[in-house]
């Protein structure tokens, strides 16, 4: 199963809005058979291995990373191939959330007379599409804030400025954050004082480009903006209010957001669409919105080492505390050194 | 040489005012005699190594990491009793800053025939005694900055809560780092905010208790408060206008610094005095001055992986940036995880 898993992973960046899976075929030890989903549309990973194994899928055991799919999507499903193929054996790390899945694979399966192990490496299995789990389970994307500070915590010094405070190598690192994500998030304000491209600049790898996204309710996104060159698929949400006076705007989507818990309305949205992992690149207003609203999954926290002062500007705008108990903890999944900065990534709860 | 530098740091906790000095007396590979300066009016190292080696010191190397002494302090010259005891090598790490010996101690060994090489791990030698040469040298102590702050870079609340921030290994951590400076210095705004006992606890190891050192411009500290107590020394920097109207202070120094410029005062006198490391605990105002002036030389910087919010109280309060080349660089010589914590060690400069 590890090695499905690791077969898996070949789809990080490319598998959007699907799942990544990755399937082994084996009698024993002797691997007959693998294979992993590359990118929507086309088969999925089962049909590969089962290709690669031929007739000695034939009383075998299968290792898959998700459980295999019951119903016609864009491709057959793949508990039938199995059973076609004729495996003796199918062992799943993680069960289907999909409402069309959902244990009737393993039904499909079972009933053939397959015999069905389930919840082998599960955690791994799920951790690998964390996303996904949560786009379905939760109706909402797995949301992960990207933010890069200095040793005081500053994300910017008081005029905006802020590039750059992390180094070369732990921005190409978020290159690889933003192409592994169904979409890029930013506020109005940051695209006002950065204008940012948010696409992914990546040479050594194929990816699915990810939506961008902007909450900008009062529409101050100014004409030429990168956001708005239409060379990427971009949404623009903003009030209902926001007045349109001109055309910058014709070359990307826009969706009216409430004005009343725009944030949450903004998840259930992207949900829809199909954003499994939504990745966060915003000033201390959105991201603060977002972290005091309890919506951020994960921090991928970049410090660099360096001191910009009390004056610039702080990671997140969060309500006043008053009492010690009342803060917010994390607990550390990751930490290692990138460059001259460090890489922390946290998500919420205690250790 | 790394042998006796490891002996050299057992006096870590304990030479006080007097560097940390470590002597192997070897014939070849074979150790005949070795020793550490354990505290100051005890014999150096050389004296412990030269009685263990006895009449096998004859013909052998010395090894010591710091220059032998010269002149005639508590205990007569170490380099006459290396004479003394026929030693044919000498081999020291670092040559001793300290005006009576400066090269005299090689000079001595020289004129007696002795060989004498110099510079072996000698960047080592003086990190081990870095307060010292810091002392002797710039006539100021080795200013270490302790900073236990949140991920958002925030060390209290607004209401000055700040116990606890970092977890028990942190706190355990930070003993050890008091207990090897002579000296640990806070402002009179922690003392009124946190009534910090400024003391090291430690139970598994003797060390030389360090001078309290409490910077209170304006003689604000309260009766009854922990510095006041008399069960250490302590010293109370005042301004020459403060006005004393009671006993409070009756049982620790007091000693005026100019108005203006004090924090370069206060680092004289404590070299005066004999304050190699100074450990300094203090409030964003003090340690943002101290940093502001070029005078903090370390950063011991502990993050707590939780947030506090932006209306917490900063890491130090600096003058305002306009330009992001102006922002302090810092290189990074240690980072660990302690206990949930991260403990980061910072020094000026870029890497």
């Amino acid at each position: 199963m590890t090695q499905a898993l690791r077969l898996a992973e070949r789809g990080l960046y490319t598998t959007q809005p699907n799942p990544r899976v990755g399937c082994i075929i084996a009698h024993g030890e002797r691997v007959v058979g693998q294979g992993w989903h590359e990118r929507a549309g086309q088969p999925h990973a089962e049909v590969f291995a089962l290709r690669e194994a031929g007739e000695q899928a034939r009383g075998a055991t299968a290792y898959v990373t998700l459980e295999p799919c019951a119903h016609y999507g864009r491709t057959p499903p793949c508990a039938d191939a199995l059973v076609a193929a004729g495996v003796a054996r199918v062992v799943i790390a993680a069960e289907d959330p999909f409402p069309q899945v959902a244990g009737r694979g393993i039904e499909k399966l079972r009933a053939a007379g397959i015999i069905v192990e389930s919840g082998l490496l599960r955690d791994a299995a799920r951790e690998l599409n964390i996303g996904f789990f949560s786009r379905i389970e939760r109706q909402r994307p797995w949301v992960r804030v990207k933010l890069a500070m200095s040793l005081d915590g500053r994300t910017a010094l008081a005029n905006g400025e802020s590039k750059w405070i992390t180094g070369e190598a732990a921005r190409a690192d978020v290159q690889r954050w933003r192409a592994r994500s169904s979409a890029i998030l930013t506020g109005g304000g940051t695209v006002l004082a950065d204008n940012p491209l948010l696409t992914v600049r990546l040479t050594d790898q194929p990816f699915t480009p990810p939506l961008r996204v902007v909450l900008d309710r009062r529409l101050r996104t100014p004409a030429g903006s990168h956001v708005l060159d239409g060379t990427t698929p971009t949404l623009i949400m903003h009030a209902a209010s926001a007045r349109i006076t001109d055309n910058r705007f014709d070359q990307v989507e826009r969706v009216v957001v409430p004005e009343q818990g725009d944030v949450l309305a903004v998840m259930a949205l992207l949900a829809e669409r199909g954003c499994s992992e939504l990745h966060v690149e915003a000033g201390p207003a959105l991201c603060g919105a977002l972290f005091a609203a309890g919506l951020v999954d994960e921090l991928l926290l970049y410090i660099a080492p360096l001191m910009l002062g009390d004056c610039a500007l702080p990671l997140m705008y969060l309500p006043a505390l008053t009492a010690m108990a009342d803060r917010w903890s994390l607990r550390a999944i990751d930490q290692r050194r990138v460059g001259q900065d460090w890489r922390l990534q946290l998500r919420p709860g205690s250790a």
